[in-house]
C-alpha cells in the first residue's frame, strides 16, 4: 500500500493554511528487543514487535515555520542542508505526506542532542518530532498512537519515539499497518540506567535500512529470529513488571547480539563491530564475572549501551571513565 | 548407545598380541562446511553433515609401543603427560575400545607438527593418527571407512582426517552411527591454497565440545543451522567439481560466520573471536574489494584461515607477512 493513500483518510478536506510556527522535542530510544526486518518496506511494517526504552532529553527538537519561498529550508544542527541531501529529502517526502507536493513551504530546524548516525537512532527521535510538530503546525490534533503510525512511515523504529518510558512497538496485522504503532508501558524504573558508550564517530558503511534488507534475503539464520525476538519481548515484559534487573539484561543482551549474529550470518557479511567493540564486550563481561550486574545491547553500528542499576554506577565508571549516563525515568511522570 | 557395544561387534573374538610397534600419519583438515552440533553425544555423531580439506604434511604422527608396565606411558611432542591430564584420558579411553581395559599396556607418543590448541583442530588429527596405528598394531585390517567411524569416536572432525584433499563427513541415519563417517571426495585442485594466520597461542575458554553444546541448548537461530549446512555442502561440492573458487570460497566463509553467528547468539554469549579477528576479517574484505579473490573461514578459536588461489599468493602474502601457506595437493595423488 502506498502512504499518500493510508494518510489521505486521516487528513481533513481543506488542509488548514499555518500561520505560526511549531516545535516539538521527541527522545532517542534504545530497543531491548531489537527491530530487525520488514514485512512492508514502503510503510516500514516490521516482521516482529520490539520493545525500547527512551533517552529522556536525548532526542531530537523540530521547529516547522510557514515561509513565502519556493522550495522549504531544511537545516541540521543549526547548518543548512542541501535538498539534494538524503537527510533533507525524506524530510521533504514525510512533510509532503500531510500538506501534499503543492502545500506551503516550511523551514525545518532540527537539532539534535545526540550525535547523528554514531549509533544512537536520531531518525528515530527525528522522525517522532516531524511527525508531533507536523500535527501541531496544522492543529490536526491526532492521538499519540496515530501519531507513532505516521512517524512509523518515516523510519521504524520513530514509531516507539512518541513515548517516553518503556514502550512497546506492536507489529500489527492489518494491510495498511494502522494498527502497527507504540504504546507506552505503565511501568516505571527509577533505578534503571543506559550507559552511552561512543567507540566511534564514523559513519556506518552500510544503513540499517539495507542492511535489514540483505539479511533478511541472504541469511539463514533470520528464520528464526522472529521467534527469538517474540519470546524475548515476552521475557522483557515480565522482567520490567518484576523489576528483574538481570532477567532484563541477560534478555536484551542476548537479543542484540542475536540480531548482530543474522547480520554476520548474510552475505556478504555485515558486520558492525569494530576491535574496540570486542574489547569492550570482554571488558563488559569481565565485569559481570566479578559479580556486576551489567549487560549491553547494541545497534546497527560499533557502539555499545551498557544497561545497569543506579547502584552500581561507581563500578561501571570506574571500568568505563568516557560512559555517558542517562537516568531514563528522570522527569518521567 | 555405548561405544564399547559398538566397536565390540568389529573385532575378533580373540585378541592378538601385538609384538612390534606401529606409527600411522594423519593430516589436520579444515572443514569448509562446518561440523556444529551433536544428535548423540557419545557417538559424536552431528547434527549436519560437513566437509573439509586435508593440510597434508601437517597433521599428528602417532607411533604405540607395547611395553610391560602396569599402565600406559603417554607423550605429547617428547614430552611425558601425566595419566590424570584430559589429553592422556582420551587417549587411554579411546584406545581401552579396542583392547579392552585389560589388554597390554602402550608407549604412546604424539607429534603434531601444528600448535595444539590454537585453533587447528589437533584433536582431529590426533585421534585419526590413533585410530590407524591401533589398527596397524592389533593387525585388524580395517577399511579407511571404518577407520573413520572409529576416529569418529574420539572426536567428531577426526573422522574426514583419515582422508587426503576435500572430504565429505556423511552424518548417517544409523543409531549405532556406523554410517556415520567421511568419504574422500574425487577431485584434486592443484592451484588450492590455506593461509593460516595464528592470531593468539592462547587456549580458548570454552572447548568445542561443549560449545557445541550451549550452542544447541540456548541459540535460537540454531534452529536454521542445519538448513544452512545442508545448502551449504551442496553448494561446495558444485563449486568443488566445477573448480569456482569464487562460489567454494563465498559459501565456506558464509558457512563459517554462520557458525559463529550460532554462538554469538548462546547464552552466556560464546565469542571466540579477539579485537584482531575483527581487524583482520576487515584487512580481508577490503583486500577482496581490490579484486583479489580471498576469502577466509574460522573455527572455535579466534584464529583466520585464508582460503585462496596460488596465482594471487604474492598479494596474500604482501598483506599478511605473517600467512603460512599450505599447498593441500601437494603429494596428494
Amino acid at each position: 500500500m502506498d502512504k499518500v493513500d493510508v494518510v489521505k483518510r486521516y487528513l481533513p478536506a481543506a488542509l488548514p493554511t499555518p500561520t505560526a510556527s511549531a516545535e516539538a522535542f521527541a527522545p532517542s530510544n534504545i530497543a531491548l528487543c531489537k527491530y530487525w526486518g520488514k514485512r512492508d518496506k514502503a510503510l516500514n511494517l516490521p516482521i516482529n514487535a520490539s520493545l525500547s526504552v527512551s533517552l529522556g532529553e536525548l532526542g531530537t527538537r523540530t521547529r516547522l515555520t510557514p515561509i513565502s519561498a519556493a522550495t522549504d529550508e531544511i537545516s541540521l544542527n543549526g547548518k543548512a542542508v542541501a535538498l539534494s541531501d538524503d537527510f533533507a529529502k525524506k524530510i521533504v517526502e514525510f512533510v509532503d505526506l500531510f500538506r501534499g507536493p503543492g502545500g506551503a513551504r516550511l523551514k525545518v530546524d532540527t537539532h539534535n542532542s545526540i550525535p547523528t548516525a554514531a549509533g544512537l537512532a536520531s531518525s528515530a527521535s527525528g522522525f517522532a518530532a516531524l511527525a508531533k510538530a507536523v500535527d501541531q503546525l496544522y492543529g490536526f490534533g491526532f492521538s499519540p498512537q496515530l501519531l507513532s503510525a505516521f512517524a512509523r512511515m518515516g523510519s521504524g523504529s520513530a514509531s516507539r519515539s512518541i513515548f517516553e518510558g518503556f514502550v512497546e512497538w506492536q507489529m500489527g496485522v492489518r494491510e495498511d499497518g494502522m494498527d502497527s504503532h507504540a504504546v507506552p508501558l505503565q511501568q516505571s524504573w527509577p533505578g534503571f540506567r543506559i550507559g552511552l558508550l561512543t567507540l566511534t564517530e564514523a559513519i556506518k558503511p552500510v544503513g540499517s535500512r539495507a542492511g535489514m534488507q540483505r539479511t533478511l534475503e541472504t541469511a539463514h539464520l533470520y528464520q528464526s529470529w522472529p521467534l527469538q525476538a517474540s519470546a524475548d519481548l515476552e521475557k522483557l515484559k515480565q522482567a520490567i513488571d518484576q523489576q528483574n534487573f538481570e532477567a532484563l539484561g541477560q534478555t536484551a543482551e542476548q537479543n542484540a547480539l542475536s540480531m548482530h549474529a543474522t547480520m554476520i550470518a548474510s552475505w556478504p557479511p555485515l558486520l558492525y563491530w569494530q576491535p574496540e567493540s570486542v574489547a569492550t564486550m570482554q571488558r563488559i563481561w569481565e565485569l559481570r564475572q566479578t559479580g556486576v550486574p551489567v549487560y549491553f545491547t547494541m545497534d546497527a553500528g560499533p557502539n555499545i549501551k551498557l544497561l545497569f542499576e543506579s547502584k552500581n554506577q561507581p563500578e561501571i565508571e570506574a571500568t568505563f571513565p568516557q560512559v555517558k549516563v542517562v537516568s531514563p525515568f528522570d522527569g518521567v511522570s
